[in-house]
């Protein structure tokens, strides 16, 4: 069965390159049986585009290691984990290409060991990232969720007490993390007359808001801080149980980088406890798995990792993946090439 | 009985005035029985403060009748109608101060009439409204409340589907009603790079914004309607079925002005019929029942008209209300006057 297997996957292999008249790249997607974004046909238009699961009868690792030998660009759907044990399959590999702005789930070390150039979602999603991090924080100080909850509930025909919500001006807002996200999060809250501070690896000397060398300063001067950096080694629970406690029982979190970024266990007895004032969550630490006990709590937003997701900012982020996949098969510089530390 | 309660109220009424060490002006308040802020206290450091709910004792109809001669103030706290035949129980009455933004439920034309000047909550509310207007169209677009809802009914771990919103930056948001709370939303959905266009009464010299002199235009050229001026009788159902027509499929209705600034039923139609994009609903016709219809539908951000409840606008229009008052009672200008047409 392993060698008919093999065979439909080396005719399948093989009817799509010869159906390339005009001998195009190969292009490698690599993503999770479960998750697949209509990128496909745009990249089908430029390239050879191998997808193991496409076709419901390739066992994808025999496909992986069918193609393995010439594949030089490789695209990553989305979350899907490439490790270093993957990387090692494909000798031939010299670019990554990831759809994500984040590339945490991407051995990126390994990566840089083998000279593979890695490149992300660049600014992509920046804007759609900070409009759902305000959204989050406007949700969760004014309990927008809370106050549709109340009305589709019949409360409100009930005259049931509602608790006030509080001012979004004059708020004290810490951005961990000031990229491109985490300014655009500052230009909107500036507009609703909050006042920003940051907290990052280096001040930025362009930047006109307070620098704090730590999160733990920052919090203490905040009234809420919102998570918008990468997640790395050094960022891993960054907003720990001391930070959560120099925030205060007022302070409201709020994250849409990763959820490894928080000290997920802590916030929820914090939360539970009364001695945070409320969250926004977009990304968890065990996604789709989120505690079921915040599920009854209305000062926290809760959301399915989906800051990034709009149809403008997905066009946008396919259009820098074909970008950078034409850049490299052309010889020619790539936009959003990561950086490592 | 009746006499009891009437010998009652006076003694009750006796007491206050004889408390009056200082001879401290009178002032009434006016208010339904199920509706209270915490204002009195403070008014009650200035004034003597008639409360016809106060005592659970004290049926407000004699007592007003009791205390009507000689008031020349009255405050109305929230929504309570002050009706035509309520203002000819007070001969001497000067001065209405409401505690809200729009007067709609005091009978304005009534106190032109008889010289009755009245003041509201001016711009005490406008930030607060603007930042939830704001987060109502976010929470439309972005699907805050649909994707807090997808959460905590343990859809995302049971990878349902999840239809995308929709990017703020670039839509074309027409403001009906360019007063403060109109300018303060414009001001707050530009850091979002929306572009803004507006119909009001007249063109505003002062402003950058395109002017539609009428609403169905506006919407034609709008992705998405912010309705945020007062409630009249030329802007009673001012969102037609042309206006939401013409608005269209993907259009965005947002009301945080007054439930029948738009036609409901018509509304409700549209939505359930999917003949327009969403909406996002502080306020509704007739409060607090709002069409079950509505509780389904995930295009709908529900909101038990609380846009303008924060303890920060709250302290700030009771800062206002008194204010006004001992403006009135050392006979100088007073604050948020409210200009009839």
């Amino acid at each position: 069965m392993a060698v008919q297997e093999s065979s439909d996957l080396e005719s399948f292999a093989q009817n799509q390159v010869q159906s390339d008249q005009d001998h195009l790249p190969l292009v490698l997607v690599h993503r999770l049986p479960s998750f697949d974004i209509p990128l496909t046909p745009l990249l089908q238009s430029h390239f050879i585009v191998l997808d193991p699961h496409h076709s419901s009868h390739s066992p994808p690792n025999s496909f992986l290691y069918s193609q393995a030998q010439s594949v030089r660009a490789l695209v990553v759907y989305g979350p899907c984990p490439l490790t270093a044990d993957t990387i090692r399959l494909l000798p031939s590999l010299e670019l990554v290409v990831a759809t994500s702005a984040g590339v945490d789930h991407i051995d990126v070390s390994e990566c840089r060991l083998r000279g593979i150039t890695v490149t992300n979602a660049g600014d992509a999603f920046s804007e759609d990232v900070a409009d759902y991090a305000v959204a989050l924080l406007v949700g969760v100080l004014r309990r927008l969720t809370a106050a549709d909850r109340y009305v589709r509930s019949g409360l409100w025909r009930l005259n049931v007490e509602y608790p006030l919500g509080s001012k979004i001006g004059g708020k004290r807002v810490g951005i961990v993390g000031l990229g491109r996200i985490g300014s655009e999060v500052a230009k909107r809250l500036m507009a609703f007359g909050c006042s920003i501070a940051y907290n990052s690896r280096k001040k930025k000397p362009s930047v006109p808001y307070p620098y704090f060398a730590n999160v733990y300063d920052l919090a203490t001067n905040s009234d809420v801080l919102v998570v918008c950096c990468a997640l790395t080694s050094a960022t891993h629970h960054i907003i720990s149980r001391e930070v959560m406690k120099a925030l205060g029982k007022e302070g409201v979190l709020i994250n849409v980088g990763r959820g490894a970024l928080v000290d997920e266990k802590e916030l929820f007895q914090f939360l539970t406890r009364g001695e945070i004032g409320g969250a926004g969550l977009d990304v968890f630490e065990n996604e789709p798995d989120v505690p079921r006990e915040l599920f009854t709590l209305d000062n926290v937003v809760l959301s399915p990792h989906k800051a990034v997701l709009t149809p403008e900012s997905l066009e946008s982020v396919f259009q820098l993946v074909l970008a950078n996949l034409k850049a490299f098969f052309s010889n020619k510089p790539l936009m959003s090439v990561v950086h490592q530390e």
